[in-house]
This record gives C-alpha cells, sequence and structure tokens, in this order.
C-alpha cells in the first residue's frame, strides 16, 4: 500500500524541518564548545602565569625567616660575638635545609658502590676499599623527587694493581 | 511561473540531501572539537603538575650552592677559624639575596612616612621628628612583584603632645 501524494508530501515537508532542526541543534552545540574551549584556553594561559607566580611566592617566603636569622648572624658577626655568630650560622643552615626538605629535596646517597646515575667520578685513587667504592665526597649531590638536580662529586676506588698484590 | 511538481520533488531529495549533509558536517565538527577539548584539558592538567614541578626545581638548584658555602661556613665554625666563618656568612648572605633577588624579592622601603599598605606599626613613640614618621624597623618587610609578602614592622613617632609643647 502507498501513500497519498498528498500525505508524502507532507511527510518530506516534515523530515525538512526535522533535519533543519537537528542541524541547527548541532551547529549551536559547535558554536558554545568551540567558544568554552577558546575561554579555557585564554583562562588557562593566566592561570599558568599565576600558578608559577605563587608556587613561587610560597618558597620565596618561607626563605624570609632564614634571610632574617643569616642578617642576625652578619650582626654578631660585627659585634664580635663569636658564639652568638656560630649558633646563628647552624640555625640558618637547619632553617634552609628543612625548607628545602620540604620541597623535596634530598640529599644523594654516597655510601656504597660508585653509581654514574647519581654520581660523578671525579677522580680515581689506589686504595684497600673494593674496586668502584666511593672513598670521599668532594661535592654532595642532591635530588629533588625523582629527578637528580646535581650528582655527587666522589673520589673513587681504582682497580687493585695485580702488581701490587704480587 | 511554478515548477513542474516531478522537478519539485527532485528539488526536495536534493534539500534532504543537502541538509543531512549539513547537518552530519556540523555534529562531526563538534565531536572532533569536543574531543580536542577532552585533550586539551588533560594535557593542561599534566602540564600544571611538571609547571610547577620545573618552577621549583630551579629556584631550589639555586639554593644548592647557597647550601654549600653555608656548610663551609659550619666547618670553619667547628674549627674555630673565625675569620674564615664571619666571610662565610657574608658570601651565604650576598647568594640568598641574590637568589631571592632574581626571583624579584624587594625589600620594602622604610624611610619617610608610615604606609598601612606596606608597614604594621608595632609601636608608637614620642619623638621629635614628625607624627607617622617611620623611627626605627624591627622587622624587614619584603614584596614579590607588586605583592607583599610580609609588612615591615616599624615603630612610628606619635602626634606631638600639645602639653609639651605648650
Amino acid at each position: 500500500m502507498t501513500e497519498a501524494p498528498r500525505e508524502e508530501s507532507v511527510g518530506v515537508e516534515e523530515r525538512l524541518a526535522a533535519l533543519e532542526a537537528e542541524r541547527d541543534e548541532y551547529l549551536n552545540d559547535l558554536k558554545r564548545v568551540a567558544a568554552e574551549f577558546e575561554n579555557y584556553r585564554k583562562r588557562v594561559s593566566r592561570d599558568q602565569e599565576s600558578l608559577v607566580a605563587r608556587a613561587h611566592e610560597r618558597l620565596v617566603k618561607e626563605l624570609l625567616p632564614v634571610l632574617d636569622d643569616l642578617e642576625r648572624a652578619l650582626s654578631a658577626a660585627e659585634e664580635h660575638e663569636e658564639a652568638k655568630l656560630e649558633e646563628g650560622v647552624r640555625l640558618v643552615h637547619r632553617e634552609l635545609r628543612s625548607a628545602l626538605d620540604r620541597e623535596g629535596l634530598a640529599e644523594i646517597e654516597t655510601s656504597g658502590v660508585f653509581d654514574p646515575h647519581v654520581h660523578e667520578a671525579l677522580l680515581t685513587q689506589p686504595s684497600e676499599a673494593e674496586e668502584g667504592s666511593v672513598l670521599e665526597v668532594i661535592q654532595k649531590g642532591y635530588r629533588l623527587g625523582n629527578h637528580v638536580l646535581r650528582p655527587a662529586r666522589v673520589v673513587v676506588a681504582a682497580p687493585q694493581n695485580e702488581a701490587d698484590a704480587g
């Protein structure tokens, strides 16, 4: 059974109207999402600047008492109050270390065997110790989280000389 | 002049096809933009974490030589090398100040009149000086860029007493 031409024509008009409505809805959605995306991009660019600024601000603020105590130690030095100066320097060191520890700074281990990932050998030296042992730390190394900020600079035990052993 | 029914029918079919094509194109664009937006959001969230981490890392790295020299000063203290200790503390102070200066830290001015935006009055004190002058700085204040990190804590000249003046 086929529909009457008149009914078919109404069906087509309805389909056209429905399609137009669908098309307009998608177009509106597209415009809205694109505008949201653009606003988000702009906001992100502003946020990133202030995020870095805020992150710095917190750390710099934590360092102000260190600076204060350092200046107090300098005053003690000027007045030749040696005991006070020494005590002040110890305090400053503790404060700076704990401010940096809170940031995730950690000293690199140097007891044991040379590890090229975290150590830098400045010198190898004949020694009674096992080949590759760390003999001396010239400069402490530090990591921040998993990242090596600075390798530990060390002196490493040279291979045992067989001529000496014989 | 009206079109023949047959031609009209072809026109409707074409309009339907064109509308469908338009609708599908907008839908595809919508899906693509929405997916890009979602990926961007995810990337931003990852970036922000590493941005803060990298920003911190730079500052922490700049503070390592300060820590080194502080430890060298401590060794001098332990060996009672007073001159070396004092020199070391001066060096550490210069290094810390310049690391923080590079971050944008600046001392708050205290010469002149009390300014409640950047000063905190701990005490007012009778004085020959003009009312509201800063007489003494108890603790230095600092700003980072335009933002006051810590107000300068000061002693301020009290109003001139008229009984004294008369």
